[in-house]
């Protein structure tokens, strides 16, 4: 048997009054799954909600592909009165409805796919805008009257988020992470195990960390931290290579942003960056050899992916200055303890 | 006829187990009302619940005014069970209690008056300090009971805030806007169509956007940002000149402030400040001519509100710089890129 | 009559489907009971939940031995279904179980104990890591199950944290704060009266302020700072000396560190540092005489504790700089207007 499509989900989700998706939760998605789920799957249409009969044929025919977790799944779903679907994507193209690009976010918070591992383009255009309230997902239009009746009955009605993007832990809490508020990450983030993210960490979607680490600053989308770097409080990582296009910015192993610096540059590994310094594409670096004499001057982005730097800005002279092949092991041991 | 009031509103609200207001929900002020509503509504009190008698009046004025809006509103109070008020404002005064601060901060968010719109005069002492909750406004004395009682029924009350002000979109949510995290945002707000605030943008009372812009960073109270700025992630904006008194902070069009920057004075049309440096309105800045050239050396309060400039720390010398005239586009089309 | 023990408390938690501790919640903590209460609840043990019988005969013992109000609550107790635990400390020993780790917490943000005021040795292992949501606290491997559940019946499981400490708001808000947006202060953090913390400040556990104070910075796990002290906005405080070992950081009295600073060292009284900057331990510090003439020049770490100084980067030579005894009110009184 060969794996005969790139994904498949049972999802249940939130209409508009219109019978418009608004988000979908899928408790179970499958990477590459069997040729025989594919199969029985095949004639489900991702973008419509499934009736009772077609949901019942599904679940019998992925009760015959032994499909038992999906199955079981499915027969949940038959009790509910919530709209529920049942997504096949033959090939990682780019989302084309709703579910579908639900699907692709839960694909990479449970760690199915790494950022950049599954085809995002048009994504911005195929989610609408929602509020998420404590009676779920509201449509932005349908949430005065939702909040007039609320306040009438003597509630409030909560709105956490107005976004395209849900919070990541109302879909999926992945093994062995922590996330001190959940607010600040967004569905499709990606949190390898043994990821710490405190409250002053961010991680948008198609981002994230390889796992462990302790992360209280800001991962921007499509960025990704490899395993066990830390991220100091209020550091910034930006998006793309100022003035260079669309480079991907990363960060490699056992690398330390200080608290409220930053990053515009790709690191490799063992790369430390003082606290309160942002090191952006255009910095003029000025390089020093092993006794601490001035080498060269080179923009930031020639040193962009390279590995064992540590930057500082010499409080003497203000110079921005990069040391190499100096361990970041002490400071990193540093942070790891002010959790 | 002639707008014959400052502003008018239907409110639905809590009060203490005194009776005292604790917050009140404007679902539709009006600025500047008919001279036919502020007749209907001449007789109301601004600080009183409405008895039903009162109310059943008031909507039948509404009417026969043609204020149909107006009186649905009235119609549909009369069927709750919570206290419910008219505020009447003939001028735009200092608010005297819960109810007008309440409206006041309403007519911000709902975009009827700008930023400085309104007198806010005294706000803070009108205003009490309120626990915001999974059940709605508690007073603070009280809370303690009702999280027991709570807990003894094997439920939690959330406490999500514990403040003045509420977040504003539990009031409203303008339209044509997305909020990452709405607990960045209080009541009295104004965020104009097109302005997305990110997880770590922030906006106080009293200021807020014209819109479009992308809002990373932290607008305080009484700031104001024009069209096409954008805020860094984390970057800052300090309310008043340092040692300058009560000068009001704004920030023109198509300026950008770099990620975890800061600025301590107001700015002019598309100004540029490099990431991660903070310009204080005592910060020394080195003017620069078009060949790069030192020219003079000045306080930055001297800048204050000019357009067309560029602030960097050179990352050789760390002086701070002033570069003009140079195109801030490029760089504000990449921020826009991080979303 | 003579204090007998060192704290005790009265607690309603929850239990996951094995009938673990995920938390306990404590109405009314006392440190140093009476010698009759601590005699009362002798038998008592920390780790088990009451029965019934041993819930009644506590509420005699403690109407026996006077204490009305916790005999009150051992009454209350009595109607939930919940499980309810009995914590008695007869010394202030390293917490060995979950209810005793909550004590514990619930004394520094009841402020019976200031940060380092009890003994937390082990607190890490000891709790679990719980998902807070808005069913109340679930165990992590139990969350799928209940999403799902949720889900299917039409509701979304609002999960807020996942971390081993809640929330501080949800057990206690003490008197005279605010706090803009509560996820950022954890349980355990201590608060005094006077203090507000606004939506960009944060409280670790076993940190906080004497109070009053504006925190808009982060005041991390260990850290105290002193009365009329302000943290601007986005501010970072190091829980350790960089290279120092385990060096405790506070901040003394009448301080102000600058929007989006950071500090590595602890500081005495009426100390500045200028907005954006940051000072490690490393960083050479530049001492100014009266005159604003360079004497001489230390590593910050040598500057450790003192008071009175005045902390900025000069902006024309980038030169890490230190003036002594200048008022820091001016600054701090401007600080103060930007709530």
């Amino acid at each position: 048997m060969t794996d005969s499509a790139f994904a498949f989900g049972l999802g249940v989700g939130t209409h508009n009054s219109h019978g418009e998706w608004l988000e979908v939760f899928f408790p179970a998605p499958l990477l590459h799954p069997p040729a025989e789920v594919a199969a029985a799957a095949a004639d489900c249409d991702s973008g419509k909600a499934l009736d009772g009969p077609a949901l019942r044929a599904l679940k019998d025919a992925l009760d015959a592909a032994g499909a038992t977790e999906q199955a079981a799944i499915a027969a949940q779903f038959a009790a509910t009165g919530q709209p529920v679907v049942a997504v096949l994507l033959t090939a990682d193209v780019a989302p084309e409805n709703v579910p579908e690009g639900y699907l692709k976010l839960h694909l990479l918070s449970h760690r199915l796919v790494p950022p950049h591992g599954t085809n995002l383009d048009g994504l911005f255009g195929v989610l609408p805008n929602v509020a998420w309230t404590s009676e779920g997902a509201i449509d932005i239009n349908e949430l005065p009257a939702r909040q007039l009746a609320a306040r009438l009955r003597g509630e409030t009605l909560e709105v956490s988020c107005v976004d395209k993007f849900p919070k990541m832990t109302n879909y999926v809490v992945p093994k062995g992470v922590r996330i001190a508020h959940t607010a600040r990450v967004r569905l499709g983030a990606h949190l390898g195990e043994g990821t710490t993210v405190m409250h002053e960490g961010f991680v948008n979607f198609n981002a994230g960390t390889d796992g462990p680490g302790m992360i209280e600053g800001r991962i921007s989308a499509g960025v990704r931290i490899g395993a066990g770097s830390d991220l100091g409080g209020g550091c910034s990582t930006i998006g793309t290579l100022s003035g260079g296009g669309n480079i991907v910015i990363s960060i490699g192993r056992e690398c330390l942003i200080g608290a409220n610096g930053g990053i515009g540059i790709p690191l490799g590994d063992r790369c430390t960056v003082e606290a309160g310094l942002f090191i952006t594409a255009g910095t003029k670096v000025t390089m020093l050899d092993a006794d601490g004499n001035a080498v060269e001057t080179v923009k930031a982005r020639e040193l962009a992916g390279k590995s064992d730097m540590l930057f500082r800005r010499n409080s003497g002279t203000g110079t921005v200055e990069c040391l190499t092949n100096r361990s970041a092991v002490e400071l990193n041991e540093e942070l790891h303890a002010h959790n």
